[in-house]
């Protein structure tokens, strides 16, 4: 059995390729009018730039820990593949980001292009854009996953618990880099994105993505560094995350090999589903915004029911325990319930968002209120579906006799849940590309019934990226839940070498405190990010208020404003604001052990991922259901755009802005970074901590 | 030493005979002229119609409760003492919240009458009214105990553990009431000031307490069912809880009578210490602001200091052991230095308000955003301080010996931190009636500088209340903590009596699921409360609108509004919404333990008690961030009053109300609510849940 790894790079190849493929498709298709091409040039060369620098800031950080993870790793703390390990899962998360970027910054006008012949022709572009980015992902998830085990194995003979063991440490690498893409890129794009509209839309009372504002580019810069390669280095990190920690508990409930292969296999077996998922998204010449859904929709579950019948023979076939299929099944399936309700609590077609849009008639106040409550009761279903999912994984994978079997159980059905990730996440990337194309149809001027296509298409990605987002978060709890048992069983042996006493009942004062800590952690972070969204925000509405004043001409369409000007802004509040809550993910976690020792690090992981699981689902259902609300008054209820009920929503909209795309996403990697670097500095915090 | 506990009813009669010399102080002065007591009128009436409709509602549950459990008594499964407990626990606590807001109506109109003479005779009246408040709740709940002690001690003839086992049931009944009172209260008072507010200051741009504002006397019969009522049966139980906790855990550590007598007595000596703090609450005539938050200062500390020094030679003649004191000195020291850091981020004399206040100059978004930032930030100070009172409390009673005499010293810090309640309640209950008066003042035009007075004693009553709300919140964590423990303590008797396991290690699923439901319970109940207040205040608005607009002369002042109709919806209005959220807190624990059993209530529990308190923290203090930041604009700066930097921080204001006032402080009962609940319970549970 340990001579069938060969799949993975099989599965990475097949997924690369596809990839490629899907790249050459898009890339056939015409920019259009060289109006389209130099505004989608602007746009490229901004992201470029961004990206750039914000890899360059990063690998400030990546030296700093290579050096200390060396130190650790020559005193015998840490394993000595870590260093190299911690810059391999960076290096990836990041090219996976980039590549993304990439072919969304191609992909943008051609959309636009593509949708001035037909809606159809428009999805066709995106989605393949899509495609490239959740293929990409994937792909090099797989690559690194069977490089690494391949290295291990045959290079340096290490056995199959050695490599688990090992090779969950390098979770930290990608998580680490996926946390700056995300707080970093999430920061510009809202920071752009509330500059732009409270100056523009607000107050100007200019139309959105209108050429007249000067963060209108930066706008669409940032659709691009937070949506597309925030979050492509953010699933890269959940995939390979959930498959590592897999191997890790596979290696404490003692299923060898094949406890290992299993995990790899369904990944592999995900990637072919998710391919042939992809054909079936198609329509005819004259679908309507319904039938792009359904096809979408056809497609991931078509992926989503070939992955389920073809795990049952594979886990049959690999462990002989059909209760782990079944812990498989209870991931896909709470997946899939999690992305129904996300789109439930946030689509203008379900009552929650029509109620939020009807307290836009009392004004401003009554939304912000309105949105926090639903947000907040949005949380109960995916607490209790992820709880049914951990309770029937666990159990059906034989938790009541052995218990690492049970957590085991756990372990896979993550994997389960993000097996189909490349097709999931292909329908999620689609939706920036599309806001994209609407702004540069808009910019250069390509008509109503263009603006209007890309518009359909842009609200289509909103409700995928609902479903998207479902799966991002189901699967950052069951990965961090499934990291948490990995770092007990690393910290017990660890412990009992150095005579120290493992008591993590919920009594003793380090774990109370422990999760009082993690608690704090998700509140203190969400608050970083949130005031480093308003910080950039305000230097770029004062920017844009200047530019107004400045610019004789600007208003009246005679002068060009200084879109430069907003993009470099952007990008340098970026960077500054990213630094302190990426840092404070890692070192919180270091301090506490090193007060609390493991038992209270264990707390602090409960703590997080618990507090931020729900902080997470709140904020991007908040915020999701802000946007739709004002979506809907615009569709023309409650007086339509420019009436004072728009007025209110857009002031949700614009509140909820760092909430579903700052804060929210980024909780997700926090609980998974704080569970790796404390995985990876588990051997220094037992040798050194105080308690 | 059994012998000793009369002292508690000595205790209870100091405290009460001070209550009513002082509620004859206030009676002495006049209710000014015949328009102010024809206000105060309608106020009272309002409060008392008000006060009695929720009694009306909150008895059915009583009875409806005090049934189950004498099914419970009947077949063994609680104390056949708890059903009577229940009932003398909701009755006191409604009963302590009655007699506040009684004395805070008829002080109102008399403290806006003396402040027409002087700052001085003004701060007199309110801070007395404040004080019968302060006392009637610590001497009720002395009262309480001391009278069930009795009871259970002579009468039944219990013994010392039997006696703490069953009195710790007892919170149950106090913590419902509360978090009716709470609840119900909290959404009356928001749902009124945000009507007023939106209506009146937002669309029609009349000032605060404007008479011509339909809901005006509902705003002010709010400040007293929700601040004052609401406080008053919320803090009764927060003290009786702590004392309850202390005696429970002194069980399980074996200290027997000494153990609960020094709680008992801390109490005690606490009111006398307190009632000497008063004393020292004085001012010359021409005080001002700055030296009337100078006297309240001196007067809290003083009675701190003063029970710090009695409490060493207490311990050390009741326990002989200092370490216990350590203990009690780190309740002391962490309460007065949460209260710091609530003022810090709440009183505009500081940055972070400060700052709040700025970001109104780019609109309402980024005063919304910055608010949530600035409150999320804020929960760092008070989990880290309660963090090391936990440490230290635990460590400095003994834990590293014995682990129970460590957790005793957990319960008695909060005793510690409660022990001075009569003042610092005090301090909290004058603001208020302060700002009733200020209300008064105004509808009864008594002149710019009465307001300005009644205005000052009104901000200096905001800062009041941040300290108070430090010690409630803090008590309440420390609180649910020993109560936790004493659950645990109960169920590992019961469970190993069933041949059941206790495995309460963060590994095992339950607990981990536990974990999550108790922090949805948390966003959940957040959720209710706030949507609550937005439906209540939404009829308000509407209201308010149609008045404006059918009672022709109202805006020129030439017809009265019709005061009672306003008055009438709030009350409808909170008596509906707050079934849903107190009846949550019962239920979710009971059904998470039926299928969960006792090792997923103990996860339950932690997670409300985690997740509660850091979410309690950002929402009091956003909402008094923001509030202040709205009084700092009004002072002058940003353009002051009337500008669209006031406008926005309106809105945050407003938005802020339902966190500070209504959910916020809701959360402190809600995670004692389900520790009780759960104590009570527990007999069933265990019994009969599937796991």
């Amino acid at each position: 059995m340990e001579n069938m790894f060969w799949l993975g790079i099989l599965g990475a190849i097949i997924s690369l390729l596809f990839a490629f493929l899907q790249s050459r498709k898009v890339m056939k298709f015409s920019e259009g009018t060289p109006k389209m091409q130099k505004i989608a040039a602007a746009i490229r060369q901004g992201a470029n730039a961004y990206l750039r620098r914000q890899y360059k800031t990063v690998i400030k950080f990546y030296i700093i820990m290579v050096i200390i993870l060396a130190v650790l790793a020559l005193t015998g703390l840490v394993s000595k593949f870590v260093p190299f390990a911690f810059v391999t899962g960076g290096f990836y998360s990041g090219l996976a980001g980039y590549i993304g970027m990439k072919i969304a910054t191609s992909a943008n006008a051609r959309t636009a292009n593509a949708a001035s012949e037909s809606l159809n022709k428009g999805l066709t572009v995106a989605f393949s854009s899509g495609s490239v980015m959740g293929f990409t992902v994937v792909g090099l998830g797989l690559f690194d996953i069977s490089v690494w085990f391949t290295v291990l194995k045959y290079l340096f003979h290490c056995g199959a618990n050695e490599i688990a063991t090992t090779m969950v440490m390098f979770g930290m690498g990608a998580s680490a880099m996926a946390l700056f893409a995300r707080v970093g890129g999430g920061i510009f794009t809202k920071a752009a994105d509330v500059g732009a509209d409270l100056v523009g839309k607000v107050e100007a009372g200019i139309p959105e993505d209108d050429p007249r504002n000067p963060a209108v580019i930066a706008d669409n810069v940032g659709d691009n560094v937070g949506d597309v390669a925030g979050m492509g280095a953010d699933l890269y990190e959940s995939y390979v995350g959930a498959i590592l920690a897999s191997f890790a508990i596979s290696a404490a409930a003692g299923y060898g090999w094949a406890g290992m292969l299993l995990p790899l296999l369904l990944a592999v077996v995900g990637v072919i589903c998710s391919v042939i998922g992809t054909f079936f998204i198609r329509t005819g010449e004259k679908a309507d915004q319904k039938a792009l859904l359904k096809t979408l929709r056809t497609g991931t579950y078509i992926a989503a029911i070939l992955a389920a019948v073809a795990a049952a023979p594979l886990t049959y076939f690999i462990m002989n325990n059909m209760g782990i299929y079944v812990a498989i099944l209870a991931g896909l399936v709470a997946g899939c319930a999690i992305g129904y309700f996300t789109e439930y609590y946030t689509s203008d077609t379900y009552k929650p968002t029509q109620e939020l849009a009807d307290a836009s008639s009392t004004g401003p106040a009554t939304v912000v209120i309105g949105g926090i409550s639903l947000g907040m009761r949005s949380t109960m279903a995916p607490i209790l579906i992820v709880g049914i999912a951990v309770l029937v994984s666990f159990f059906a994978a034989g938790g009541a006799g052995g218990f690492t079997k049970g957590l085991y159980g756990i372990g896979i059905s993550a994997v389960g849940m993000l097996s189909t990730l490349g097709i999931t996440l292909a329908c999620d990337a689609y939706g920036p590309v599309a806001d994209n194309a609407g702004g540069i149809a808009e910019m250069a001027g390509l008509g109503e019934e263009v603006r209007e296509r890309t518009d359909a298409l842009d609200s289509l990605g909103n409700t995928t990226a609902a479903t998207g987002k479902g799966f991002a978060i189901g699967s950052a709890a069951l990965t961090a839940l499934a990291l948490l048992v990995s770092y007990v069983d690393i910290a017990a042996g660890k412990m009992a070498a150095a005579g120290k006493v493992m008591d993590i009942t919920l009594v003793n004062p380090p774990v109370l405190i422990g999760l009082f800590v993690g608690a704090m952690l998700v509140f203190l972070f969400s608050s970083f990010a949130m005031s480093s969204v308003q910080r950039a925000a305000q230097s770029i509405v004062i920017e844009v208020r200047r530019q107004f004043k400045e610019i004789k001409g600007l208003m009246e369409g005679t002068a060009d404003p200084d879109y430069a000007a907003c993009v470099d802004l952007c990008t340098r509040g970026a960077l500054k604001e990213m630094v302190v809550p990426a840092l404070s993910a890692v070192i919180v976690p270091i301090i506490t052990g090193l007060i609390l020792g493991a038992n209270g690090v264990i707390g602090l992981l409960c703590g997080v991922t618990v507090t931020g699981f729900a902080m997470a689902v709140f904020m991007s259902n908040s915020g999701g259901a802000w946007d739709n609300a004002k979506k809907y008054i615009e569709s023309g209820t409650h007086g339509g755009k420019g009436s004072d009920c728009h007025k209110a929503a857009v002031i949700g909209d614009t509140i909820g802005d760092p909430f579903k795309d700052t804060a929210g996403p980024s909780l997700n990697i926090l609980i998974k970074l704080v569970s790796t670097v404390s995985i990876v500095f588990a051997g220094l915090i037992i040798a050194f901590s105080i308690m």
